[in-house]
This record gives C-alpha cells, sequence and structure tokens, in this order.
C-alpha cells in the first residue's frame, strides 16, 4: 500500500481525554502483580483461583457436546439480561437457599466486577457518598472512584463491619448505597456475623438504602457454619452480586447479580450499552455445570484444597512469626490479613520482601480514605505448599530483620 | 431457613437511580426483535451474523486442544489488554495491511460495543458534541447517548458521508470525536469512498479531532475493490473498533482497538475498572484460530454466504418491488437501505409488515438528530435463500399497498 505523506501532524498526546479518566489511578495491585512474578518470587500477593482447581477435563467435555448440540445458538448474539436457562437455574438455587427469586431478579454479569460498575454507574453521581466497611475491596473502590464517589468508612473487628456505627453514618452522610464484602471478606478474609446481618439489613431498610453485597467468595466456605446471606435476611432491599470466578474459573468472565427486578430492568439498559451481552457460550458452559449438578462435588473439591492451603498458612505463621503480630483466621475464601506492629509501614517493607523473593499485597490501597499503614494481605489460594512453608519463613525472616 | 420479618419495608422503586440512567431508552431495535421473532416471521430486521458461516467443527477442536495444551492459563484471570500472543498476532496482521502496529496499540475489548464504550466513557463530557454521519448505528448513539453526547451530522450519498461539509461542521460544533462506519455502513451499507478516506484524516488531522472508525464489517467485502483503512491513512489520528463477531462469532463477545499507545493506555484503566479483561477463553480461541491461517479460508466463505445472499435479495428488489423506492447496493456488509416515497412512515409500516410476517427495522433511531421517517434498513445475512424471496415478496405486496 502506498504510503501517503499527510500534510498535518496529529497529536493525540493532546486529545481531550475525560479529567476524571486521566486522574484514574492504575490498580496499584496489579503493579505489585508486576513484581511478583519475577522469576523465584513466591506470591502471595496475587487473588487467583488455585489453578489445580479448575475442571478442565469437564469443561472440555461440556464444550464439545455444546459446540455439538447447540452450537448455533451458544456462539450467537444473546439476550443482554443473559441465556434464559442459566437465569432460571441461578434463580431456583436462589430460592432454594432462602432467596425467593424469578429469573427477572436475575442478570448475567462479565464477572463480579461488571456488577459492581453497573452499580456505580446506575446510582453514583460525583460526590455521593458510599459507606463501606474500612478496609474493602479495592477493585469497588477503583469503580467507584471513577465516578467520583466518596467514602463514609465503618470499621471492622471479627464480627465484620461495626454495624453500632453505621446509623450515626448515615445519619452524617446520607450515603447512596452500602457496600460491603459479608463473607470471607477481600483483603480481611472476616466474615460478618449472623447478629450484625440482620441489624445491618433492619437499618438499611429504614432508611431505605440499597445494600450492595459483593458475595464473590461465599461459596468457599471450609469452616465454621453457615450464614443467611444478606440477601436472604434482606430481599428486596439487597443487590447480592455473585461471581463464577472462584467457583469454576474466572477467565469465562461470568458473574451474575441478584436484585429487585425494577432495578435490574435499569441494569439491563446500562449492560446493553456497555458491551450487548456476556459471552453466550460461557454461559452455557455454566449452565451445563450447575444444570448435571457438577457444581456440588466441584464445590467440595475446592473447599478441600483452600481450607488445607489456609491451615498451613496458619500453622507456618503460628510457628514461624515474630510476636506483635496479630492475623485474621479465615473460615473461607482466598485471603488472610496481617496487622504489623503500629511503627511498621507494609510499603516500605515491600521492596525488601521482593528482595527476599517473597510479595503481598500492603494493606493502604484497601483503605478508603487512607490508614492501615501497618496491614497487608496474603492469598493463600494460589501457591503450592512447599511455596506456602518457604514464603512464611522468608516472610518470617524478613519481619525479624526489620520490626 | 427461617423467615424473619423484616420491621422496616424497602421499596427499591425509590432508590434514587442517576437520572441520565432512567432517561436511558431500551434499544429500540431490541423492542422490533421481539416482534420479529414471532413464528413464522420473516426478518430483516436482525444482525445476526448466518448461523451456517459459524466454523462449529474448528471451534470444538481448537477448544479441546486448547483445553489440554494450557487450559490453566486459557480459563485464568489475564491482563486488562488482552493475552499476549493475540495482541502480538492482531498487530501483526495490521502492520501487513498498512498500518504499523505494536501490541501497545492493541486492547482486546468485550465486542465492538464495549470498544464505542470506552472511546465514549474516556472522551464525551456531557454537551460535547460528536461529528457523525446520518444515518448511523444505533448501538453508538445509544452509548454515547448515555453520556449526553450531542451531535453533529453530515449528510451521506453513495460515496459515504459527504466530507466537505465536515469543515463548517468542525467550526460550527468543536466536536469531540469523529464516529464513522466507513466499511458497509450500518444501516446502509456504503462504503467511504477513497478520495473521501483521504480528505477526512487531513481535516481531522488539521483540528487534531480523533477519528473513530468503527469497522467491524471490513473485512467481509464481496465485490469491489479493497480501500485503504482510515487507519491506515490516517495513523495516530484514528482509533479503529475491530471485532470477532462478524468474522468467526458473536457470543464470544470479543473484538479489539487499534489506537495510539499514549491513549491504549488510558482505555486500558478504564476497562480494568469495568470487567478486569474480556474472557481469556475466547481470546486463545481467537488466536488460535489467526495463528493457524484458519481465518483467510473461513472469510471467503462468508463472503461467498453473503454475496449470494444479498444478490439474491438485489434480484429479488428489482424484481418486486413498485417505482418510486431507492436502495443501496452495498458491497459488503451485512445491511442494505431503502428510501420510500417521501410521504411514506416506514415506522408506521411496521406493525402492517408484522401482520404480513415479515419484518425491518425503520430508519428513524439511526439518526442522531431526528428524520429518516421514508427510510428502513434490511439485513441478508440472517435469512435463508427460500425466505429472501418470500420476504421480500410479501414486502413488495405492502409497499403496492400502501404507497
Amino acid at each position: 500500500m502506498m504510503h501517503t505523506e499527510m500534510k498535518n501532524k496529529v497529536s493525540p498526546e493532546n486529545w481531550k481525554i475525560a479529567a476524571h479518566v486521566v486522574d484514574l489511578e492504575t490498580s496499584i495491585i496489579r503493579e505489585i502483580l508486576k513484581f511478583s512474578s519475577q522469576p523465584g518470587v513466591i506470591s502471595f500477593a496475587g487473588g487467583l483461583p488455585a489453578p489445580e482447581s479448575f475442571p478442565l477435563e469437564t469443561l472440555k467435555v461440556l464444550a464439545a457436546e455444546i459446540f455439538d448440540n447447540h452450537g448455533h445458538i451458544a456462539v450467537q448474539y444473546s439476550l443482554s439480561r443473559g441465556i434464559l436457562p442459566l437465569r432460571e437455574i441461578l434463580a431456583k438455587r436462589a430460592t432454594q437457599r432462602g432467596t425467593p427469586s424469578s429469573v427477572d431478579n436475575i442478570l448475567i454479569t462479565s464477572g463480579a466486577q461488571q456488577g459492581i460498575e453497573l452499580v456505580a454507574r446506575a446510582f453514583i453521581e460525583p460526590g455521593d457518598y458510599i459507606l463501606t466497611e474500612d478496609p474493602t475491596y479495592v477493585g469497588a473502590l477503583q469503580a467507584f472512584n471513577y465516578y467520583q464517589a466518596r467514602y463514609a468508612t465503618v470499621e471492622m473487628d471479627d464480627e465484620g463491619m461495626k454495624v453500632e456505627q453505621v446509623r450515626k453514618k448515615i445519619e452524617e452522610f446520607r450515603p447512596k448505597l452500602i457496600y460491603t464484602v459479608s463473607n470471607f471478606q477481600n483483603p480481611t478474609g472476616i466474615t460478618m456475623s449472623e447478629e450484625r446481618r440482620r441489624q445491618l439489613v433492619e437499618i438499611a431498610a429504614e432508611f431505605n438504602i440499597p445494600i450492595i453485597d459483593d458475595n464473590p467468595y461465599g461459596d468457599i466456605r471450609f469452616a465454621g457454619k453457615n450464614m443467611p446471606t444478606l440477601k436472604s435476611l434482606g430481599g428486596d432491599g439487597v443487590i447480592a452480586l455473585r461471581s463464577f470466578s472462584k467457583i469454576m474459573a474466572p477467565g469465562l468472565r461470568l458473574g451474575w447479580m441478584n436484585g429487585p427486578s425494577c432495578v435490574i430492568a435499569q441494569f439491563e439498559k446500562v449492560k446493553q450499552c456497555a458491551d450487548l451481552h456476556s459471552n453466550t457460550f460461557g454461559q452455557y458452559l455454566a449452565y451445563e455445570f450447575l444444570s448435571r449438578g457438577l457444581m456440588e462435588p466441584h464445590l467440595e473439591m475446592i473447599r478441600k484444597i483452600y481450607g488445607d492451603k489456609r491451615n498451613l498458612m496458619l500453622s507456618e505463621i503460628e510457628k514461624k512469626f515474630p510476636s506483635g503480630i496479630k492475623w485474621t483466621k479465615p473460615d473461607g475464601g482466598l485471603f488472610l490479613w496481617l496487622d504489623l506492629p503500629k511503627h511498621v509501614s507494609a510499603r516500605e517493607l515491600f521492596p525488601k520482601a521482593v528482595e527476599k523473593k517473597v510479595a503481598f499485597v500492603y494493606g493502604e490501597p484497601f483503605f478508603a480514605n487512607g490508614g492501615g499503614k501497618n496491614t497487608l494481605r496474603l492469598n493463600y489460594s494460589t501457591a503450592n505448599k512447599e511455596q506456602i512453608v518457604e514464603g512464611i519463613g522468608r516472610l518470617a525472616e524478613l519481619f525479624k530483620a526489620n520490626f
């Protein structure tokens, strides 16, 4: 093709990109992950599901059958809300578990992250407050920050959000939403107690403020007793965000929302503008996986893998860490959380950790309004057992050398 | 699970959803499609790729191999920009076709619709103008409307956008973006001439306004000569939006952007908030399809299918339509466009068409600032040959009875 010299020179660096996009920070976690993936580094930094938990053989068989039996619809355009059979089975499962639901309550999303994004888009206008736990999921903060949200933060203890602080915060900040990760929270691994759940749905209903229960880990409980979900307690007052990422495979980018039908209808319009619909083929995979009863045994296997890894990490921590450190003991999910001595900065420790070939995520980015200098998050789902033993040993040495 | 009565009643219908979300209209096209899918209706309304064109056997084989060979990474989380091998091969193909590109110019999107959405999010602030063809792709208008864009519209003739009007429109409206579907436009099927392309990239560069070339149909040319893309002529002045939907399978929800690296870096941040990344598995499918040289023969097959259907529809139209109607003769893509006599409203004809068991999309929604009352769009990719013959006959009767 002939190359023609243009008279006028373009300068994309001068294009007027909206200020709130330019100001958006790249996720600090993604930056940390770059360091963590250096050769020889044992990483507790990521939040990746255990690769050995992926049901690859099953997915391969299901994929082949889908191509054979209804390939033409499985790779075709489909509904913005998601394919009907998947919404039906998700509604049925929710109903069986204490949340009466119909297909009109379900919207399939491209991962729970898109659920957060749709909520933010539908609800948040610049300057609006969101009430949330401190610390909280950094990917949610990032999505909310884009819409110029502000935060009314509530402290946590080992029963989760201190709900007794919520009324005062609501009266002071009039938040548009309450955002919580009630089960095995990212980053702390803490689960909200049943008493607190009941209190939270009551007070949210009193002020008619929607609760967003971001619940990607709820099915991965390997210790303690099952608890009613916020959605089962709060009904129409709660929008539950769920995900196939931790219970099947994150690379399919599939999640779902369960919310009041009038609100789902609004989200559907936004979803349609955003990406028309989530990938049809992955939805058929998820449907087949659920409808053939493959999910329950698979969850048992995941719980065993994660429970074993968590037990190993906790016992290594108890054995090796110096005094002055507190840690959470999660009953499920992928993460635990360390409180280092007050004077220690986990951020400053990070480059020294990478030198020692071990990585974590320091806690500051999880605090909406700053703080958490002496905290850090450890993931136990990705590393194998040898790495957990060796990596906790390296961290122990690091801590001993730097406290 | 015990059901507890809550003291306070929630009322989600009173939750404060942002006004520009509530105001968002459901796509009229999706509404039309509901009517079109009634039993016995021959539909020229949709924009679905021909189901017989899907490479199902090939995808089945590739899927099995991906699960076997690198399943653990193919269903795992991946980079927000998209997997490296896919970006590499797309950059290489673009370079070979006259657009020198590196992986830093490529961002994988969840369909070209997400490309439009990312562009809108990054560039459009309420009240900003977008310069666009009249008519234009309604899904783009919907995405832009969400951001409260306004439109500077430019008329079309059979060479595409009347570029001689562009300078005046730019001086009057100072648009933030120029949005065009330069190849086999949805809805008209018209392709911009080479001369107009050269003029457009020059004037856009003069004012340093980015051109968004929404190009999902460019590879489906079955007549006429290949033309240089706007991107190959305008270089860094153009952001090209591409898609696997029309050349492989829309249900995978995969597309890509090719743009200046400084702008791609901004889009990447927005993408990360929106859905972390596009589905990894589909990206591996697309990569394998391209890297094994399967795309070119597949495109030949699609061109043959669509060319044959277009030829049939055009010959049936010539044979059967009453006088007073003008139609486009597309050299590629999925659509052709009718101008009915000035006094006829295609919208008013629509229910009568459905009575006659034939459907189309009336033209009005494609006009950003209103108009197009006497126009309509016909799709020839979805219906089979018998349906095309029968359906054009039904339309001819409808027109004869109503002009």
